[in-house]
């Protein structure tokens, strides 16, 4: 099998069902990833250790969902310079507001794309590490265009009734 | 000169106050870049136009920036598969959730990386291309290394009273 | 068939049970309309072609509803001077405060007249196309006036336990 | 003089600063109109007999801006059919908020067109009432669009430094 | 029958399930009270007539509950010098935020006594009408000391799993 | 000196610039009234002491103001049953959302009659204090009357250019 | 049975089901404990007798949980110097940021060690004041270590679908 | 000189203003303290090395300030048992709201315990320290009380205009 290009990871299992998204995209596409629970405040030395490896093990792009305090995309932006896409995860009390200001209001010099909260976030950020991707793999790019015009061809002119 | 790889694009000339961070960064790292006012609303052919040769013209990333009903990121994101870094610009009325929430919303299908609203959001639109393009350029990846090590290191022990 | 005076679109086969309650009111009050679905993002020309088209195909109102970075409204508002009426669609973590905020914060240039989030919005939007109308259409303003005449009527006088 | 076709009214005076940005624009684009002020809490009669007269006196256009509890441009929308474009004047504690949710979120049968808060959507309230007039006036129709392909052609190539 | 010290007042039959809670607070402590559905937008003209005469007619408090662009409290406080107590019944899309801010953020002249949103801000709006007439009536104030003794003496010393 | 009939009473000195416009209108109306510093927090005791005096005090209403964590207001009205309105102080970092939500969400049983933020809502708990007398007194109410409808004779036809 | 070294109290008890969550955290870390219901609006006087007796008591950590206009924690946090952590419960109309506010924004003088909003905010304020405890007790330390190795060890390194 | 008991940390010089408070506390109540910048994403290693190390160097609360995604509270709360106390500094756009969200929002598992926004946020850290603290120094805990009656003792019953 491949070498993983991109790494998938979450704080919890719990964030799986909207990860997921991401995961189903790449498939789409045909981009190989990895996909890891690595908790910032559970498992700390993973995410350690997951980001000091992460350009050397030939990963070009990381997709991190998280929710409420999400303080894993942020701190995985902080240990390495591969690009760290953030999804924040819907949540119960505040919508999901308090994952992504989380997420987003990083400090100068620890960028992190974050994208739309919940699934249509995570499946975004599957797109968006296809187009970093794309930029060096021309077949890729192809592969992309394809499925955003197929995207597009496949929205009726009127609504239906159902 | 050396052909652009990153366009920064604005939808105003107000905007440029907070969109020179980004330029600014690109300039420290040693990045050719282009600037541009290209409004969603009062330029919309200048934004499809840019859209669509974007890919062509050999632009590796998009920032864009925007504040309000901020439409241009997103829109840019739908006529481009290049990838696009969106800048929310705090706004006097509701501080920026206003071009936060248009930027960072999108559909499934369009990602726009959104990054924190402001300057220092701006500031980190530079670094995520930076981030993108030294990918497929290890020497701007060691400048990039060096960059965020210097930053690091000029962090004093303690604070001090000014 | 009459010519429509009314096209209302909306981003996506999702939007129309909402988007719905402007056709009732519509077909209530005797004004004929197209409805389409144009997604600023997924089908970006069309949407250019809409707009551009709209004032000489005889449209005198376009009411346009879309959901989470709603771009639709704006964007039509963009590329046509015929009025243009936007419907915040609701979502589900924001409960449809980013496609308020997308819609309503237009910049100096481009107004979308701004209805309230969901289905009494579109109910509404569709009134305000009937008094955009019947400006010009005595006989709409007199059927208007009963409609509005019989909602008012229909108040009891005392809540009553269901 | 010619017979006023827009109305103008606000809660106060302290709301004329706003509230000129679109008598300015209806001055730009030539149209008649009238200003005055109407507060729906301390001059109620004065609202009443406003609405109640509005259709006669020939105003096919109301702008109401108001702040905080903004009833003035709801209320006006229920005593008359003629529309209603709402300003929500921008506020100290709350930023607007308030004045928006009061003006926008209208029960089904009483819409307000409401605009962006603040300055930038009392222009557009000129705006909207212009096209609205143009429906029927050709010439002024011709002078939107001029004034729209101006404000697009004063857009530079690229942002300055000031 | 006893002639009614409090009105009752609401938008629409819809906000009977949570003014209900007032109506069993009045009948808890013995107070007479009337009840009517006065819609600020449907029935504006019944709205005048109310606040005219509210004083006249012998009405003490008038409470008054509304949800959305929720007008009826402060346009009632507009009429009439007789206390308004306004209740922000609950909302679907913003969760009752606009009922309050159209309530509360009344201008200077024309206070509403605003309450908690939902039902619990409708039983405190009956206990507000109870303790506003106790101070005129002994016997009432008795009344109100006994139940709210009976509310402490009511609260166990220890939760239980249930 | 007539005996106080209205407590003004303030969780600090920096409340007083806000609270002054309630004790301006009750000076302006003729009510005598007593201010006092009541601290929920730092006086807890004094608020017990007066809240169990105020009823056999004779005072008729207590207005309450406080910022943040403003508990007077609710802990006052849960010391007497004798009528407590509240006023919300502006803060800093969040507005005065802090106060309002406070004062505002009390829980059944405890009713504070809440009022817009800052300096306007003071000036109105002043205005329903009054309101609450006139009941009982027809002198005040008939002052009441005049003060309402100075206030809307001197509002001006129309706005000018200042 | 050993004395209690933490107090948990609560506003009512429809506030158990999310309380409970400390309970269960102390019980497993082996802390013993006592639960109460002490509303600060309902029984003030309780709330006055157990702050005043909680140092003497022997309490060492108080946790209140309070939803709405929380005043439990502040009210207590003034009238004892005993640490008193917070949990903002959830509620139905506003998620509990208004508990959150209510319980957060405390002056200068009277700190709230507030947690998360709900459940996960409950069981955070059991291992807070086991934190606390654990500084005076070695034994009670290690077995925080070892439930917080656990609670790390648990973490599986995939997710799975479920 | 003695050991410090307490650690306040802060993610940038910038913080120090604010934090300032929490040391000035210390001072008046007589806890010996260190003060150091810890970015949680300028330099991880350093709060790695911090948290690991907090406990057998003798700390016993650590006090953690941070603005926008602040992870510094939450990361050290994940690497060590001693408890520590956040400060969420106020923000230019969002006023705060993003700090408060990351430092609030924690999972179960890790506690922080957080303060209000800002300044007095910050003061009352340092008081939270002091009240842990002095459940094992009855000295201090003398102090404390002290402190917290000139609080209450220097409160002037009545304001005045200034």
């Amino acid at each position: 099998m491949t070498h993983p290009l991109v790494g998938i990871i979450m704080g919890s299992q719990s964030d799986w069902p909207t990860m997921r998204e991401a995961a189903d995209m790449l498939d789409q596409l045909g981009v190989v990833y990895e996909k890891r629970i690595v908790s910032a405040h559970r498992t700390p030395d993973r995410l350690w250790d997951y980001g000091k490896t992460a350009a050397t093990r030939g990963l070009q792009v990381i997709i991190a969902g998280a929710g409420g305090a999400a303080h894993l995309p942020g701190m995985m932006a902080s240990k390495t310079r591969v690009p760290v896409i953030g999804v924040p995860v819907q949540t119960k009390a505040l919508g999901g507001v308090d994952s992504l200001y989380s997420i987003l209001q990083m400090p100068r010099g620890f960028p992190v794309a974050t994208m739309a909260i919940g699934a249509a976030g995570a499946a975004n950020a599957g797109l968006m590490a296809v187009g970093i991707l794309a930029l060096q793999d021309p077949a890729l790019a192809a592969r992309l265009d394809a499925w955003r015009a197929a995207l597009s061809a496949a929205i009726p002119e009127e609504p239906v009734d159902e």
